[in-house]
């Protein structure tokens, strides 16, 4: 039987701890190819490059038998080029993305470089996971999330998904108990309260800096942000349809 | 009675002819603020900018009675920068993007600045629509819809929306006979069937340009792409959960 083969990309660059820890989980499962971005991406959301070129190249001693490259895009440039120039022509089983450093609960998903290149990967058909973990730290550690990783990715490889479907996985930051388990969760309503913070430059002109908080505004039960709260692994079954149903009938009854 | 207060932004940049006419007919309507990108940005997504610093300008004689500002970042930073930082502590009725200069129909949402200045605001509570035309030019023709631009505008001043909803409105291209009228629809499923065409530097090194087009997948009716189709300008009330509700109760049986 042939090995599942695996696209793998990130938002926070191919120098990320991250991306070669869940490179060599991935090894275990099935053939690696790794296409990400060659800087830092976050906040980039469901971005494209479209005003200018994309440069692409080969990187050498990334992982024993990983092939990877990086690529001057955003990671949905990454998953479109490695899925239709790199892979031309192979059946990719399953796209993952990660792990990244810092939560993409709730309302982040929006931002998030990380799942927009496992949406990426979904709107075409293709089984996708966004691993994320609550702790930004550089270094941080996951060693914690190894058996998850590698049990969820196994089991999306032999279930497949739904169509269109990516799942949003984030883990808590590592903490003295291990991870309680996992908890299948919608997506937390929040907000990400910004602010910015006014500076002069060397010429005496003002530049900003964005900052901000995500603030949790959910009323109800079963979201991300509780089963991370409580040292769970939070699953949320993303797809890309915006259209709000509800909203759909309101509108019917304007008489525009 | 006071005007009520509308927030202006778009991708295609403050030097777009779209902007500046929906400018134009916003100011019949209310108190108009413009805060808008510098430079093109098409394809952006929810990109929001935390790697670098913002830049915001002053634009004079944008229009009379017009406060314009232009700023260095993503539509989304344009609508956190001009409420949060223009308009500190003033109650924002409405923002409205565009008039984009291109569909922003189907699944074009997820690569659509224009989209997500308008999506940033309802994340916000904030009664938002983004307008699109379906038409690439730099000097396309936007007078067919400039009274749809304004009673869908002046419906949702008064109306308001449900919470956490944007409207993405999209206008066919001017065809000798008028728009037939509105659709509310839902989200076209489609997908960006993208390619890339290498390129050598002067200096014999690859580079990729991206490109593409929407390929309708979609099996039922009332979508977007249908009513555009028919010269129907479309309404699709989006919403930022990509929580999906059926495949949620499929991985509740995997037993992770």
């Amino acid at each position: 039987m042939n090995k599942p083969l695996i696209l793998i990309s990130n938002d926070d660059s191919i120098f990320s701890k991250g991306i070669k820890t869940l490179a060599k989980l991935m090894s275990a499962l099935g053939e690696v190819v790794v296409v990400a971005p060659d800087t830092h991406q976050s906040g980039m959301g469901h971005a494209i490059t479209l005003d200018r070129p994309l440069r692409v190249n080969k990187v050498p001693d990334f992982l024993p038998d990983v092939e990877a490259y990086t690529c001057s895009g955003t990671p949905a440039d990454c998953v479109k080029f490695g899925k239709h120039y790199v892979l031309k022509g192979r059946k990719i089983d399953l796209v993952v993305s990660g792990i990244n450093h810092g939560s993409n609960s709730a309302i982040a998903v929006i931002y998030s470089g990380t799942m927009s290149a496992a949406i990426e990967a979904a709107l075409e058909g293709i089984p996708a996971i966004g691993f994320s973990l609550c702790d930004f730290g550089a270094d941080c550690d996951f060693s914690h999330t190894y058996e998850l990783v590698q049990k969820i990715a196994s089991k999306v490889l032999t279930e497949g998904l739904p169509h269109g479907i990516a799942l949003n996985v984030n883990f808590p930051a590592k903490q003295e108990e291990p991870i309680k388990g996992i908890k299948i969760c919608r997506q937390t309503d929040a907000l990400f309260r910004e602010s910015f913070e006014e500076r002069k430059d060397p010429y005496g002109r003002s530049y900003y800096w964005m900052d901000g908080f995500l603030q949790n505004e959910d009323k109800g039960g079963n979201t991300d942000e509780d089963a991370l709260a409580e040292n769970y692994a939070s699953i949320v079954p993303a797809k890309f349809d915006l259209t709000d149903y509800k909203a759909l009938e309101v509108l019917k009854s304007w008489d525009l």
